[in-house]
């Protein structure tokens, strides 16, 4: 947080737009400022007072005497360039711009953020907003904000931070989260993010130690690698961040193109970045709820393997229903643990997974067998998480799994989550043992499940980035080839370059008439193409012949392909014809790289084929990877089956498919500032090894912009 | 009701089993009996006490000198039947038995389950329960019942009534509504269901007036049928069931059959169930929160036209990413309404949906103004329903909003639904004013547009089931030629049966050796199989060859699979060989028809060929059904979009394919008593028609149990 200490802790504070008007965001923000207790300087600017809330008003952010460390600023449009001025000339390090009338609001506004950007550059100060609630400092009373955030309930200390690009919307999650007893450090409203963007908020919250988790809305991001770079971090340094990406249908979209003119993104390229960063994805508010409350024990299954116990066998059902799609696995307990359970369940009740306390176990006088069996339970190697049903046990029941669990939960690393539907103001009291062992309490069996799912995944991920090797170095690759390249390159070239990456192609000679030199290098049967510039569609133009053998057939297959081609594209420059050699058996997959304008190259592959194509069945991740993220990502695909040898076929080789992709994942990244697209149509895989029959590089316009491009197999 | 009348509104209760350990069933019953004011005759009943609870306390159920409508039974397993046999001579039309130690635990309690099914059986006598928690009648306070009903916190009354399987899961729902506001009429924990089971109740509450709504849990049911009659009752009732099914994956299944010992049953014939019937499927607590509000605002959209209006483009964005895929459409806005919109929305808001009304519109002082805006929305004829989003809004606000829509939900019928994240306990005027004009208060944008997408799935159920026809009757239909039939037919048998069904099938003759008749009748290419009950895969011995042409190549083919037969199956019994037309061209579909225990015929259709079925591809529906029906069920199917033509072919005959579906459902319905399954493999869709290239049919079994089976594609 050191960049931004002085944001979020200033010493002292000016706002600039307060009157009697209550409705003014300048007044709101004093106002809250005072109720709340900052501790700092208070600077009320308006020139038509000389009081206000009884402080010293001032006639302009000049004429304050002292330093300022942050001015916020709740004039009208037209008035926040001079008042930016004065503050910049005062050297004020921050300044908080709650007015809208900038970039969402047409060509005024957009030539008002351009000016005011270039105010804030020179003087090296830095912008939250403008358009926007502004932020609070739950733990230091800084509310440097207006409307609902200063507004009751006042949220409570605590560590979660929240940073959010809609104001509205993004409060509701803290609301949410609110009512159910979580507190927070920051809450950040960022509007239109013309300076200080959402991504390097997270990045200065994993500096703040009092932060734990952030939780984030975002409806667009300008950089994602950013967000993936800080998305690692976070995973790295154990700091959950949760997201919810808002605009990911294509009604979504548009109505965010009406809200903040964020460009969205691909919602596909957003879900491998969650993949690949541990960032956990949020699309509840209760859902945030919930996670935030599993996250908040900070306790992680080492497995997916669960166990679950208590009074009510339908909640068990429910829990194991939600939590098997989500890959948890009501594990069998061995027989140690069996036996354990047996001394302390009684006979009617049940001792495997789930295990049934039987009615009424939750009370009085039955402590210490309660705390053998969730003790015999936890000891289980196979038992990585439990959850214990207490569904609607009653007040004094509750109190005693509470206060039995929260004796227990303080020697284990195992979570511990309970499930509880009997209302808060019957059970407060065991809510309250549950909240200080921070044994998260969630509202249902299923909603259990998914959040105990969810920190099984965030540990997995954490494992794996320490793993990965996101090494993008390769010294002398394949950047000689494409250095004098322009354009839509040809299948030989494209070929020849995707080689040298690290892809098999195959082998292929270019000739103009049929020599002894390929039937010596290259073996039957063969395919031939016509290559010319020219001619983009070659099937249609009779210009691909398949499956040839003998000298005579492949003559033949030369002299009609050429022929073809003269007479159906007579200006069509002919370079010759592409003799390769035919790919038998094995299965078609698509592969290919986007170079997309919010998170760069990003690699795709899909199922071949027509069939597969039409039911697009396709995975993506943002390169670089590594070959363990591409098993991944063809672990996604609806075909991967196949891959492992349909009826009695031999299986096929999904390692070199794997290989393939993280090399080409590799050359997308060492290229990217070259390469706007590559399609490898059809990629083989064989019983042993991958060939690349087809492959198209297209290089970027010499402007350098990556076009926008759909998915390949979309 | 009125077959249960009495066990709903009893005149009498004898409870059996109380004592002064109020731990005791029977104790809970008439302790809450008496604090819910219950109105009728109340006989404790216990040997050992002269009082109870300040009434007289009976010996016996036959000491009591009254007739008796209700015995609710709490002594444990042993004594029920004696207690039974009682109840059973004194002519007491209905028994509650609490206790469990039945069914559910071991051979001494099925005898004991069987016997009792005996003596109420040979008495009238209709029971609830075993081993359940009871029921309660709400509005009356009849609460034959003892646990978590019995305790804190009282249902209130309302229009919701609950049948659960479980007990504990079962009541965590109506917790989970109670909390929301909602309330109650029954409450039934049904428990083995011996006897009356949850379709039977679903049933009688329908004839229920103060019933609008039903919730269910269940985890199996013996008769699927009956589930769907009843389903498509209410739908037509217009009274919404809402039916969660638990142990719907093999770990909950799992768990169920150690808790109620249940059919759980298919959950892809459940879920046809579902699309077949309207009733709704739940799967979390909230969510059943969310959908009862919806059901109890008794407005229905009559398309998936929605609005969304409000202070907040964050949450219209994430109203609008968790409509679209539930079908909701954000639709245009009509010149009209636009400008009656821009005479009360200031310029920097927005008049397209989703309309911005901008931050602080929710004020005092703008109630004519949004009741302007909100009525010229629901004016527009494209939209359907509308959602306003208060998000953040405080008291004020929202009590403006709440007084504004109120007034305006009288006077139309498209559903409004308003999402609010203020605490309750700061919005509680507004809440108030909001429920009392059924305006449903969702608390995530989410949320709101799923209840609003559920509501829209339901009316367009509702209509769909109005037109309709489940006609079963196609009198001298199939069944004589499966009078005789009996084991695996032949592919020639099961072909001509389907033909006479109305299924189309390819021709072909059965013959020893190539004659003149084959080729005036049949057209090439053709197809050669060999014919024996004893070679049940074909291929494999090279029993099948393709696409000859000539005489001379028939005539080989012919000799060739013969010799193959006599070769790799010397035992074999060869009858002759199949000489079909060869299908050309089309899309392979499979079919097939499986006789589920609990739901009878269901039809599965897929995608054919080796890489669709590896892909999963495949959708059902409960037998019968009309083409209509059939269309939803191959648009389920991922591979859809190739029978539009894919890549410049033909679009393919799909009503062709709804037809013989929906023939296939018939011919499987009228002989569901003789059939065991039928698979039709491949099913060509061409551009004209479709025909079954092959098609096998197995009767039942003499014994007529239909024996369970994977689904087709699976």
């Amino acid at each position: 947080m050191s960049d931004f200490k002085y944001l979020f802790e200033p010493r002292s504070i000016a706002v600039v737009g307060v009157s009697d008007d209550m409705g003014r965001p300048g007044s709101q923000a004093v106002r809250t400022l005072l109720k709340n207790g900052y501790e700092g300087k208070l600077f009320p600017v308006n020139p038509k007072y000389e009081q206000f809330e009884g402080l010293k008003c001032y006639r302009s952010v000049a004429a304050i005497e002292e330093s300022v460390d942050l001015v916020v600023i709740g004039v009208p449009a037209k008035g926040v360039l001079s008042v930016l001025e004065e503050a910049a000339g005062k050297k004020v390090p921050f300044a908080v711009i709650l007015s809208g009338g900038f970039r969402e609001s047409g060509p005024e506004g957009i030539a008002r953020e351009q000016k005011m950007l270039t105010i804030a550059k020179q003087a090296g100060m830095r912008i939250i907003g403008p358009n926007c609630l502004g932020f609070a400092n739950i733990h230091s009373g800084v509310y440097a904000a207006f409307g609902s955030i200063t507004r009751e309930p006042k949220l409570k200390p605590g560590s979660v931070s929240l940073v959010t690009q809609s104001g509205g919307f993004g409060y509701s999650i803290a609301l949410g989260c609110a009512e159910a007893g979580i507190g927070f450090r920051h809450v950040i409203a960022t509007g239109n993010e013309s300076d200080i963007d959402t991504v390097q908020l997270i990045d200065a919250l994993l500096a703040d130690r009092e932060t734990r988790i952030i939780v984030a809305y975002i409806e667009g991001t300008r950089d994602g690698r950013a967000l993936l770079d800080v998305g690692r971090r976070a995973l790295a340094a154990g700091k959950p961040v949760l997201l919810w990406k808002g605009g990911v249908t294509e009604q979504g979209a548009r109505a965010a193109a009406s809200h903040t003119a964020s460009m969205t993104g691909s919602y596909d390229f957003y879900r491998a970045m969650f993949k690949q960063t541990g960032i956990v994805e949020i699309r509840e508010i209760h859902e945030t709820v919930d996670y935030v409350k599993a996250f908040e024990a900070e306790k992680f299954p080492a497995g997916n393997g669960v166990a679950v116990m208590g009074v009510s066998g339908g909640s068990a059902i429910v829990f194991a229903d939600a939590g098997e799609p989500e890959g948890l696995n009501l594990c069998d307990l061995n027989a140690q643990t069996q036996e354990r359970l047996a001394q302390v369940v009684p006979n009617i009740g049940a001792i495997h997974n789930p295990i049934d306390l039987t009615a009424g176990y939750f009370s009085a006088g039955n402590e210490s067998k309660l705390e053998a069996a969730v003790r015999a339970t936890l000891d289980d190697s196979g038992v990585h998480a439990v959850c214990v049903n207490l569904a609607t046990t009653g007040s004094a029941g509750s109190l005693v799994a509470a206060d039995v669990l929260s004796r227990i939960v303080s020697t284990t690393s195992k979570p511990v989550v309970v499930f509880s539907s009997t209302p808060a103001s019957i059970t407060g009291a065991a809510l309250r043992v549950f909240a200080s062992a921070k044994i998260p309490v969630l509202s249902s069996p299923a909603r259990a499940a998914k959040a105990l799912a969810m920190l099984v995944k965030y540990r997995r991920l954490q494992s794996q980035l320490k793993q990965a090797s996101y090494a993008t170095s390769r010294p002398g690759g394949t950047t000689q080839y494409l250095s004098e390249a322009s354009g839509t390159l040809s299948e030989a070239e494209s070929k020849k370059i995707l080689a040298s990456a690290g892809i098999p192609v195959t082998q292929d000679r270019i000739v103009n008439a049929v020599n002894d030199k390929v039937f010596k290098e290259l073996k039957a049967p063969f395919v031939v193409k016509i290559v010319s510039p020219d001619i983009p569609h070659k099937t249609e133009i009779g210009g691909v012949k398949v499956g040839m053998r003998t000298r005579t057939e492949l003559e033949a297959a030369v002299i009609d392909v050429m022929r073809n081609a003269r007479t159906r594209c007579p200006n069509a420059r002919i370079e010759g014809v592409l003799i390769s050699e035919m790919v038998q058996g094995g299965f078609e997959l698509i592969a290919g790289v986007v170079n997309d304008p919010v998170f760069g190259p990003v690699v795709v592959a899909g199922a071949g084929g027509i069939y597969a194509e039409l039911m697009k069945d396709s995975a993506c991740r943002i390169a670089p990877f590594d070959e363990q993220t591409a098993l991944d990502m063809l672990d996604e695909l609806r075909c991967r089956p196949i891959l492992n040898g349909a009826r009695g076929k031999a299986a096929l080789d999904v390692k070199a498919a794997a290989k393939a992709l993280a090399a080409l994942s590799r050359f997308a990244w060492e290229n990217r500032d070259r390469v706007r697209e590559v399609d490898v149509n059809p990629l083989f895989v064989l019983p042993d090894g991958v060939v690349a029959a087809d492959a198209l590089i297209i290089m970027q316009d010499k402007a350098g912009a990556p076009a926008q491009k759909q998915l390949l197999a979309h």
